[in-house]
């Protein structure tokens, strides 16, 4: 039994306190600072207010006042803030640290600074400590998983990546129950930037839906999977790229952490209800201010964090625009307020002719 | 403007003719012996009865009988007939054919013959006389294209694959329309065993609403879009290992013919219907004769088609058995009458620990 953290009341975060909690450990749940009225709700009615399912009766809540208390004894961390929480979570457990108590996250997503791309893990790693910064065991979770499935236990299969195969081996082990399956990867950046780059490209397989009831097709009960199919290929087309140019492995892209997860992703949730209302002809900034403005939408939170840096990676040559189509038309759409145009003449322009 | 004949009347092979006819070109559909009552409807109606849609009005309908006049200066034949009438169609064309009228065979499927798997261009190509097997040009279809959305004129990418490139790019351009998108690839395997596979898995995918259904748990409005898609992955990593030793490219398992075509044949059809039955808890003898004694389950038809040939390849060590857990479970399932159990413990064995 382990006395695991889980930084974070989200609904992920919250989910995955269940497959703890019937391993038997023994599981803190802290919300961030914008997470007190979940605590709250927890802490009276035991209901997590998104999740809408009940949290485990053995799970401590706590604000993130009590985050110095959570902490004590704890032998393991999980992340699971959003992915503009990274930065904020290494700063405030940073110095609560001394670097023997691993964090794995939850956490997916990619930044650029301009100049480059980097993973999550890596900032996380970069905004702790440089004291123990680079001793601390990190991993990530990645993989097609709807938190709310997970919390009642449905079948779910994920990857824990880092590079240390004992860790993972471990990790696996304290999360492993017989509805969550779990496997293991040194290949970081494999699942990172597939997990992360996913949204983007579910976002885009949205669209077809706003699309096709802005052409009245779905009146007649019909669909256009034809489309959303092509998208989705491409989506896993140009993440094949992007993972091999980052180095990682072309294995998870069509694992879990790519085609499970972006299969997964456009089953429903945040990013197909934006691709939905920009398929419908709405304007990017118009959309999330009227009817998302309170929505983390990752796929446009992610265009947002990567868009100028692979916009200047190729104009100095170091990405091919070519391979990267639908990508250059999502940063287009959300950035720029674009409206919605499916570049299909520039699909698959690498492998086909 | 060219001449083209379509042999097979069912639905892809009378979906296609809207493109066709779109471009100009002067189509003839003939039916097969099957297809007898189709084409009576369409020279009654213009309406395809399983398509339900309007056949162009410039398509000539023909019944088999009349196959040889329908043949009278064609340029190019394409084959709509299903996995099964492959051999058929070889013996009929073959003896009418002197190998100047090339074939597009819109078919998928991989057949064995108990030592080797064969792909269906290459059943096809040692179907016709020897005379000029061997100079016959010849092409295949794959990608995600569901017939009704293509009659109805829906976006659909697809990609032509064979060893002729100039043929191909022929090809390419006499299907090609503003919805109808069409790339080319001189990697007939990987195209051909992707589109080919995907139908089983889809098979396997199709199960997980059957199982929700008999636990009772989609009563609640809920899914389990996590199982779903951890399935779908295993097939596309399976698809990839058979890819791979048959000597085909991975960029078309996450491409069209696989991520595409089975992303989209998870989106409904007879194959995610036979799954449900399965899930369900029906034996598949009993939920084919059953339930779709009249349909062509092509997902069922492949595990019969290759479960031989898959299991004694694995015995004589040709193939590794741990890199396909979902395939031989659903041999076990289509061939043995086996109750549905997915074999978690062994996916993503050759990647992950």
């Amino acid at each position: 039994m382990a006395k695991v953290l889980v930084l974070g009341a989200g609904m992920m975060g919250t989910a995955v306190t269940v497959p703890l909690t019937d391993n038997e450990h023994d599981v803190h749940l802290v919300g961030t600072h914008l997470d007190g009225h979940i605590i709250e709700e927890i802490h009276e009615s035991r209901i997590h207010p998104k999740l809408r399912s009940a949290v485990p009766a053995s799970v401590k809540p706590y604000p993130i006042a009590g985050l110095r208390e959570a902490l004590r004894g704890a032998d393991l961390i999980l992340l699971g803030v959003n992915s503009l929480g990274v930065e904020w979570a290494a700063e405030v457990l940073g110095p609560l640290l001394t670097g023997d108590v691993p964090i794995v996250a939850l956490t997916k997503g990619l930044v650029g600074d301009g100049q480059k791309l980097y993973i999550l893990p890596y900032v996380l790693r970069n905004g702790l400590p440089s004291s123990y910064r680079e001793e601390i065991r990190l991993a990530a979770v990645g993989g097609p998983s709807i938190a709310g499935e997970l919390a009642a236990r449905r079948p779910t299969g994920i990857v824990i990546t880092g590079s240390d195969q004992t860790f993972l081996d471990e990790v696996a082990s304290i999360l492993r129950t017989p509805y969550y399956h779990t496997w293991t990867s040194t290949d970081v950046i494999g699942v990172e930037v597939s997990v992360a780059l996913k949204n983007v490209y579910a976002l885009a397989v949205g669209m077809v839906q706003g699309l096709m009831e802005r052409e009245g097709i779905d009146e007649e009960g019909d669909v256009m999977h034809n489309m959303a199919a092509a998208i989705y290929a491409q989506g896993l087309y140009e993440i094949a790229y992007l993972v091999d140019y980052m180095g990682g492995e072309v294995e998870n892209v069509y694992g879990l952490p790519g085609a499970g997860d972006l299969y997964v992703t456009c089953m429903g949730g945040r990013n197909m209800r934006m691709g939905r209302l920009l398929g419908l002809g709405m304007r990017y900034e118009e959309a999330k201010t009227q009817y998302m403005v309170d929505d983390t939408v990752e796929g446009a939170e992610l265009a947002l964090a990567i868009g100028d840096t692979i916009e200047a990676m190729i104009e100095r040559g170091n990405l091919e625009g070519a391979a990267l189509p639908l990508l250059l038309t999502m940063i287009d759409i959300v950035c720029r307020d674009e409206p919605v145009q499916i570049p299909w003449d520039r699909f698959f322009s690498r492998s086909y002719s």
